[in-house]
């Protein structure tokens, strides 16, 4: 499948990095990809500049949001929650219309220091404002709730046995989006609903980056006990 | 022990009974006691008014806030979040001082309907309030993210394999609380830090509630995976 990644940080690397192992063709979206390529800092988690990290995963391409997005039949919003909104606006409306979009990004709020707290939350979330910017979307929020090693490789903790959850409005792109993260490794996956239901998976991540606190690593998860 | 139950309430009920059956000195605070006996409705999840639970609980006495406040050693906050700080303050600054409180009560607010949203959250939490409102007290936030009958039962389910959260400022009263959940049947008490994390534990009351709502039973938890 074309895929489009939009972002170039640690989630967009997991993602893109994934699909493109899995088989897909894979674009990254970014906006300038000149000055992307010119970085030679490491990423936030410490992980190596992103044109290193391309010549690691060279059936990867790295593009404009627009292009990627028009490449993109699935589009994966990997940008931060500060940059979504304005990097969704370049992919461009007429591209994602009609799109499975798969809405990982989180409204972090780090002005205030450690931990985060939410830019948006409790009537409203993210990924119900990505979505009445883009109607013509197929919005899934997903794998917000974990980090970026686990949502593309669940297994690595306690064989997978652990819970992801879905939220969106349309039950095809959400059975798709399913198809996605079961072949990361994903054995239970939770349907929430529809979009609104954003608010309940972005306003788990305070409790979170509490956890990541407490236990003083990230790989952790939740498992639904039902 | 000698515990005050503040609140009469479904919570209040499954904290009382528990404690009581265990062996402690239940007293139960409310505002006018009459007029809770008074009462011949059921309560909000469909169980007997007060005045037949406390002929099945004979041991527990009801009294005013102030009078359970001063017996208790142990308080128990089992208000609704609404009325906790107004039921706090008739328990008295005096009479609570110096005390463990085990705060369960929940921010919720369901004047827009449901699932409810969070009078505070964010960037404050109930469990910062009522530890601001009453500085002498050892506030502990935990019990909050599961149903009633689950708080003073959790091996009814999967044998009690899943986790439960504490945050407050007093190292001591975390233990005493944390063995008080134990004595409930809670092996995995995760604590989080300091009463700030009451954020987190709030805010994962939205995903409790949608998850309530996919679910359609509350008897779930989740386990921690790390």
């Amino acid at each position: 499948m074309n895929v489009a990644v939009l972002g170039t940080g640690v989630v967009a690397k997991a993602l893109a990095g994934r699909l493109s192992a899995l088989g897909h063709a894979v674009q990254m979206g970014t906006r300038d990809p000149k000055a992307t390529l010119a970085r030679s800092e490491p990423d936030m988690a410490g992980g190596p500049p992103l044109r290193t990290w391309l010549e690691a995963n060279p059936k990867v391409v790295l593009t404009t949001f627009a292009e990627a997005a028009r490449h993109g039949e699935l589009i994966v919003n990997a940008l931060s929650g500060h940059g979504a909104l304005a990097g969704l606006t370049l992919a461009g409306q007429a591209a994602l219309a009609g799109k499975v979009m798969l809405d990982i990004s989180n409204p972090l709020d780090f002005s205030k220091g450690m931990p985060p707290s939410l830019t948006v939350s409790n009537t409203d979330s993210l990924g119900e404002q990505v979505q009445r910017a883009f109607p013509e979307a197929k919005v899934v929020k997903t794998l917000n709730t974990v980090n970026a090693y686990l949502m593309v490789d669940p297994g690595q903790l306690a064989g997978g046995d652990h819970t992801m959850f879905v939220a969106g409005n349309d039950a095809g792109a959400k059975a798709q989006v399913t198809r996605v993260l079961q072949s990361f490794g994903w054995k239970d996956v939770v349907d929430l609903g529809d979009i609104s239901q954003a608010r309940g998976l972005e306003m788990y991540v305070p409790l979170w980056v509490r956890l990541y606190g407490a236990l003083k690593s990230p790989m952790f998860n939740v498992k639904l006990v039902r």
